[in-house]
């Protein structure tokens, strides 16, 4: 990585924390160089808009998260051990984030604002129902899930259980969520097998 | 209900529209000077304060949110029809907010906040598990749930369900989320019985 890379990766990790701590439209040019130190036009060199930093923030967490969440996962055994390293990789990525998982924000924070961030976000987020599919498929191969369910019903109830995780965990703070948590997903398994 | 009541009420309902479609942070005295075609001055007399506009704006909703989803479930018979006219009322009232449900977005927004605003919603939202919860408890008492079952466990699994739709519908705009969710809303039911 050349050092204008590396520069510019250490500003957007820091952008993705200010994003998940308040939202992604309080990431100003302005507020990303007091926080960085760096100058307004150096910013300004790097990311052009704020709009394109909103999508570059979007975009390092998202390459981010397949790193730490997704590609760990694919590398474990198809099935029940492959469902539960992406759900536990999830968990750990979000709890790294002080306000929760940032697509979870984001999205909540632009779903009414057309654009190229709302854009992003919903190829993003289609892209990751995507892969709740295909863990799905990859349980049916494994036949540890039956030939017969729906492996989109299973993405909304999976997705679905991990959203509510988020929810209870950022604003709740509750130490009984993890265990509700794991209840569902226990249940939620053994529903496909 | 007097003349000033009824014009606060107004207001609070053109501020509630506003909050939902962007944030709660959006809708500052002056947003909503002009959008309702009234002096700041005269809001501010309304309001004294932008954060208490914003408990206003919450408390506004909680009531609604009270007399159009959690009452009338309640005259529903205990068990399965309760369960779904509780469900069927959340998701009609959500839709009737252009960025679905004011509380899961303000929840996402104030997560990380601090203060009265953030106190609020977690009073509200507090409240909210507690009816899901009591709503299982009465489910046991018609016989319809099994008296060993888990209320807390019955909420969370519940409510993560509810933000499973929320959020696929709010972002994702896909038809067959109501589909998914009647189907998981069905297997949980029967989870219980």
């Amino acid at each position: 990585m050349n050092k204008r890379k590396k520069t510019k990766n250490a500003i957007l990790k820091t952008a993705l924390d200010m994003a998940s701590q308040l939202s992604l439209e309080s990431v100003t040019i302005g507020a990303l160089a007091k926080a960085t130190k760096m100058s307004k036009s150096g910013l300004f060199a790097h990311f052009q808009s704020k709009e394109n930093l909103q999508i570059e923030i979007l975009k390092f967490a998202a390459s981010d998260f397949t790193d730490q969440v997704v590609l760990p996962a694919l590398r474990e055994e198809a099935g029940v051990p492959r469902i539960k390293s992406l759900v536990a990789n999830w968990i750990r990525w979000g709890a790294q984030l002080k306000g929760g998982c940032i697509f979870v924000s984001a999205s909540t924070e632009f779903n009414e604002r057309p654009g190229k961030v709302r854009d992003y976000l919903l190829y993003q987020q289609e892209g990751w129902i995507a892969s709740l599919k295909k863990i799905a498929q990859s349980a049916i191969r494994a036949k540890v899930f039956r030939a017969d369910i729906d492996c989109e019903q299973f993405a909304f109830d999976l997705y679905s259980l991990m959203l509510g995780y988020n929810y209870y965990h950022i604003l709740l703070r509750q130490d009984s969520s993890r265990k509700h948590h794991d209840a569902a997903l226990e249940r939620l398994i053994d529903a496909y097998r």
